[in-house]
């Protein structure tokens, strides 16, 4: 079994990088329900599976490391070695199927996110290959999914919280699709505190849009924060605002939040719906009017349920156990192909 | 036979393209020489091999092609269809490499410059590959060489011209490395016209070292030109200024302007000396001060013997034999390996 993760960050990444954190808890999983696991990942990752790097930092922690060679000396590895595995597990987007067709190991493609409409063409001209999408909303027709599988988060890293805070909170990439502008709008027409939080991955929106904001008081910015960092954010959190402004494909922070009793309210764009239960482990709206409405109604969600969704749906448990049946299927499928 | 373009631009180029240029000329003369060719590039090339597309124009030229997504859809097709092959001739650079040790099709890379040390990594992971260099002084030890083949030009869409000009010409890349601005210091220090054409590769350099010496009669700026554009330059000619800053890997220019009979003053860079023949085809020099006093020499070289030595080297019907030669060495050395 390989897994392949992305080189832009470690595995398990330190602050940023949902695609790693994806890859690591698989890999993390299946060694732990006993599988013999190679992670293809940076050198500097931490795993228990037999680590495969030549690619020695995350590209976009080591500004000497170019991305492009970064890449093409990492994927291939993978592929170089594929007679080793019984199956790849991909989780490096449209750049890995360029290589699928030219081994017998099969491949599972775990979509992340479509970045463009332009890298459609790869997904279509290989979309006969194995798939798994995110969430039910994040599908590209015509490929061949064999399931969804929602990602799965390490449930000891985000503890419950019963008592919880005052502060509204936003997590994520300081980018406008994920609506930080719109956090803050909300915040200033409640009259509550906010703490925003992440990598700025979009300079001038965070100077035009968000640093005129900041206060150091009622919106305050703390710039990208690690797990414990994330903890301590969730302790004093009334909610999460999540008021994303393209559809979401998974939305991993607001699985962390649940899990740490703290209910979202997120905009109803994407897999929200598919992640958040309308009422149940926080709010559903249309735009930053309809968050404020339903900031008063917050202490109606129970923190409990928040937990229990999560513990239900999107643990590395399910998440894993449901690879498991991927993986299963997919060699079934192949030993029909070859009878 | 497949021969692997870049798909920057079109095969042959309209204009700029040197890579393109190469890999169109040897598909050309392998099919003129019998052989059963297909040419891997992009959609709206012109060849009488046999032309494989999935990109319909070059990215370079249609901005709405995604490099990346052009590069990931291209470069696997050739390796997809590797069993139909005796042989890959790419000129794709360090990405083709990445997928040649998946194929059993043994593969030739012709290696048209290092663009970046931060490259040599992937050359050095494949150094066991089979690569050709463009010019003695172009290499990167350590590299399976197999031989250096020199650039071949279509002698035809050059025609000698015996009279020449008064016109000092440039024909290049505008970009510090191929010294436009040494050219037109040499320009100023002897009194002559120059005569500026080739794609604006670097526009701060072209606005701040270029464009303020021009004044549309001494020093002219014309933008690219096509073969025709070309020759006109050359017709008007009295020598043509190649004052690199950095090692010239080839110099395809300096063989088209010597077909055509014109002397060629070039930086003592790089593969120049491989190319010019000082005091026969032109002069090497080691400064501008130096070009300014080779100018008066100018009328010692004949002509007739600078088209001589492009029509003993660098004609495509050598550059193509010699490659016929490489593929003959690498298809023994493989038979060799299976033995």
């Amino acid at each position: 079994m390989a897994i392949l993760s992305p080189v832009a960050w470690r595995t398990p990444p330190r602050q940023y990088g949902a695609w790693e954190t994806v890859a690591g808890n698989i890999a993390e999983g299946l060694v732990a329900r006993g599988w013999d696991v190679t992670l293809f990942a940076s050198g500097d990752s931490v795993t228990t599976a037999r680590l495969h790097a030549v690619v020695e930092r995350g590209y976009e922690e080591d500004r000497s490391i170019d991305p492009k060679v970064a890449e093409y000396l990492h994927i291939p590895e993978v592929f170089e070695h594929a007679a080793e595995f019984d199956i790849i597990h991909s989780h490096y987007d449209f750049m890995a199927l360029a290589y699928s067709r030219l081994v017998k190991t099969p491949m599972v493609t775990t979509i992340h996110g479509f970045s463009s409409p332009r890298i459609l063409p790869v997904y279509r001209k290989y979309r006969d290959g194995y798939f798994v999408s995110i969430s039910d909303s994040d599908r590209l027709p015509g490929l061949n999914y064999v399931a969804t599988v929602y990602n799965g988060i390490d449930l000891s890293l985000y503890p419950f919280q019963a008592g919880g805070g005052e502060d509204l909170i936003f997590l994520g990439r300081i980018h406008p699709d994920k609506g930080v502008h719109l956090a803050i709008e909300a915040a200033r027409l409640s009259g509550r505190r906010l703490v925003i939080a992440g990598i700025i991955q979009d300079p001038a929106y965070f100077e035009e849009q968000i640093e005129p904001h900041l206060d150091g008081a009622r919106i305050r910015f703390v710039g990208p924060v690690d797990v414990a960092g994330k903890n301590h954010l969730f302790a004093g959190a009334y909610a999460l605002l999540h008021l994303n402004t393209i559809p979401e494909r998974f939305g991993l922070v607001l699985a962390e939040a649940n899990a740490a009793g703290v209910p979202v309210i997120a905009m109803d764009l994407g897999s929200c719906r598919e992640v958040i239960r309308d009422q149940v482990t926080g709010f559903l709206v249309k735009n930053a009017g309809e968050a404020v409405g339903c900031l008063e109604r917050v202490p109606q969600i129970e923190r409990r349920a928040c937990r229990q969704r999560v513990e239900q749906c999107f643990t590395m448990d399910t998440m894993v156990q449901q690879y498991e049946r991927v993986y299963a299927a997919v060699l079934g499928l192949e030993a029909k192909k070859m009878a």
